[in-house]
């Protein structure tokens, strides 16, 4: 198998200021092309350390990824340290020139001369034009190896990727990794790890133990010639995975939301949500899917008491008794939301995300509700953090794992 | 300034499952501190080339933090790979073992024999224990040289690297570099480099033009002695680019919505959010913060048309003549989100995601009004893209920034 080493470069990433999602995105498409990616290098806007750190991965590896550095500005500088290392000079690119003319002209604005320090390239290299900015990626292959240039931003790199590269790296695909993902809700890793022990031993497919916040999931990855056979060889795992942990497991591959979405299109059925301590967040998870406006119509984020009773009907009497976080608050979130929006299911959630807690209700208590209009069934969730993020993605999944299981039990299906 | 390397570990970082939000933690925190991350590696479970990236690393630097692969499972390698390289024995500690049994007595679950290999610690070794958690973490000393092991879940490693290791580190720290942003909206990055390109030459502190979806910001980021020092030199430096940029800069250092929520906070005033193609991705950006129920009751995620007619009023008239993504339903969305929570303020966006779209309202094409109750404004944002991801933010950013400079307005003060 090839093996590739990425190299992402900028000092914003070393001042913990952004996140890296590049080599995430660049890694699970070089693992589905059966390229091995062993190293994943963040370095800073360093021509020195930069060009040691690109030689000693270009020994190790057939390729060489690099991302970030090309823009326009001066501490943008990969370009011009990889192609010294390289000894390749630059040169000027006529239509790359032309490109970056016609991309201000089209935006209106005004092309200063720094922008066209993006119109050099490496003598005899391929130019990745780039259709989303006016950073070109670029080629250099170097003997055997291929050597690639890719621009910093996230909607610049992935098309140009796509597009541009894959294709160039055909050549180095062989064979093709697999993965898939056993996903569970409603049982710790280490319990799920400890029920699954025994196939963590084997090595092709490996199978391997993850988990974030209120989720655990197991990874099966098989490694084969194509991507039939790999798949061949992670089907007898992932069956034997689903009846070892039964119930557990809500799906594989798809996330809450995607298993929700799928679900519910499967019955034609509605959902709606009341949401206060997430504040928007399920109603946002669920629609960043393309499709969500097919089984949901509205979402109530009711933040404050008096939004519950205007917006759903949560009477007085049940805050004043048992509070905003409550079992009664949360069942009648749920109906009011599934009443006001006309809609098949409807799930509440309510709970203390913290900083702000009391000892009767500390951060981390949630309470979850659903109904379907012959039912309505409730949860206690307890996180025992007091960690606002944390409560707020484990109580929205949890919510999402309801509107599952309820979806599910009312057109007669189990989950996954 | 004594220097450092990360190195994160885990297949799962290299398949490109999981995004690495330690490195960048760590890597705040650290300069914070004045000591200089010079490489941010991911490795796999594989213990020879951990092994050689490791001893690589220690060479190098004079502080080596190592995150993930602690825990019970049998691809959890990195203590024994790093100990094996430094000819370290480990031992068990039995503190540590009683923790294990006391973390799972009170989590009523059964602690299995693989939680055990978590009771093994360096001999000679700090031990960082873990509350959140069963892996704990550890220092072990070097020479002169420091090397940490730290847990791979966040909500473990981040309590852990406050606690126990930043004071073991204080040793190490060397004067400060400290970083403010210079945050923008509705300035390119490529125009806000070049009006600012003078102040890019300058060493101390430094100016570096970044981009992400809507915003584009400067980092100014200097190194002294002392943190009060390092704030001296960026003083003047933020004062320039401030004058500048003028009404681009909406705050430093400060998000969108922590802009938002400290302005209304001053004002005394509330807000509400009518939200289509966002889908309550502004309400869940708002009530991420703590203290968001100050200024925020309630918010509508009105998808569909008919949601939009009953929560807030939009006429069916002018659904009809100008369609959902028209600047007439953005006015009548954020009149009807106004008068039907009692805000003060009201921001709503209706647009088309993506990936569906259609000749006369394209992908990226996005309607934002806001209203006071004095007046109405509106804005037409076209980001020319068909990316859901991207026009989702986008468009909750305009938002909040519309939502900012209307606060400024109604309270007779103009933004930053």
């Amino acid at each position: 198998m090839n093996v590739c080493e990425i190299i992402s470069v900028g000092t914003e990433l070393l001042l913990g200021e952004i996140l890296n999602t590049n080599a995430p995105y660049l890694c699970g498409a070089l693992a589905a092309m059966g390229i091995s990616v062993q190293r994943v290098l963040t370095v800073g806007d360093n021509p020195a350390r930069l060009q040691e750190d690109f030689l000693a991965a270009l020994r190790r590896s057939d390729i060489v990824l690099l991302t970030g550095g090309l823009g326009p500005t001066k501490d943008d500088l990969t370009k011009e340290t990889v192609c010294k290392a390289l000894g390749v000079p630059l040169v000027e690119d006529p239509a790359q020139r032309r490109a970056i003319d016609a991309f201000f002209r089209r935006r209106g604005g005004e092309c200063g001369y720094s922008n066209y320090k993006q119109a050099l390239v490496p003598q005899g290299g391929v130019v990745l034009y780039n259709a989303n900015g006016t950073a070109p990626g670029c080629v250099i292959r170097h003997g055997e190896k291929l050597v690639a240039l890719l621009p910093g931003p996230p909607g610049e790199l992935r098309p140009m990727f796509q597009q541009a590269l894959k294709p160039l790296l055909q050549p180095y695909a062989g064979g093709a990794i697999v993965s898939h993902h056993v996903k569970t809700v409603g049982l710790g890793e280490s319990r799920m790890a400890e029920l699954t022990a025994h196939l963590q031993d084997s090595e092709n497919p490996t199978v391997a133990p993850y988990a974030k916040e209120g989720e655990s999931y197991l990874r099966v990855s098989a490694y084969a010639a194509t991507a039939e056979a790999a798949e061949a060889l992670c089907a007898p795992v992932i069956k034997n995975l689903q009846s070892l942990l039964g119930d557990y497991v809500y799906a594989i591959d798809q996330s809450l939301e995607e298993t929700l979405l799928a679900r519910l299109r499967e019955q034609g059925k509605t959902i709606a949500f009341a949401e206060s301590c997430t504040g928007g967040a399920i109603c946002a998870a669920l629609t960043a899917l393309p499709g969500a406006s097919e089984v949901f119509r509205q979402g109530y984020v009711t933040y404050a008491n008096q939004a519950k009773q205007e917006l759903l009907g949560v009477t007085p009497n049940t805050l004043a008794r048992f509070g905003a976080v409550s079992e009664e608050t949360a069942i009648e979130m749920a109906e009011g939301a599934r009443a006001g929006a006309g809609a098949d299911l409807a799930v509440a959630v309510t709970g203390v995300a913290g900083p702000g807690q009391s000892e009767a209700k500390p951060a981390g208590l949630i309470w979850l509700a659903a109904c379907n209009g012959k039912r309505t069934v409730t949860r206690r969730l307890d996180t025992g953090r007091n960690d606002r993020t944390y409560n707020r993605t484990a109580a929205a999944k949890a919510a999402l794992a309801l509107g599952i299981a309820m979806a599910a039990e009312d057109g007669g299906l189990v989950p996954a």
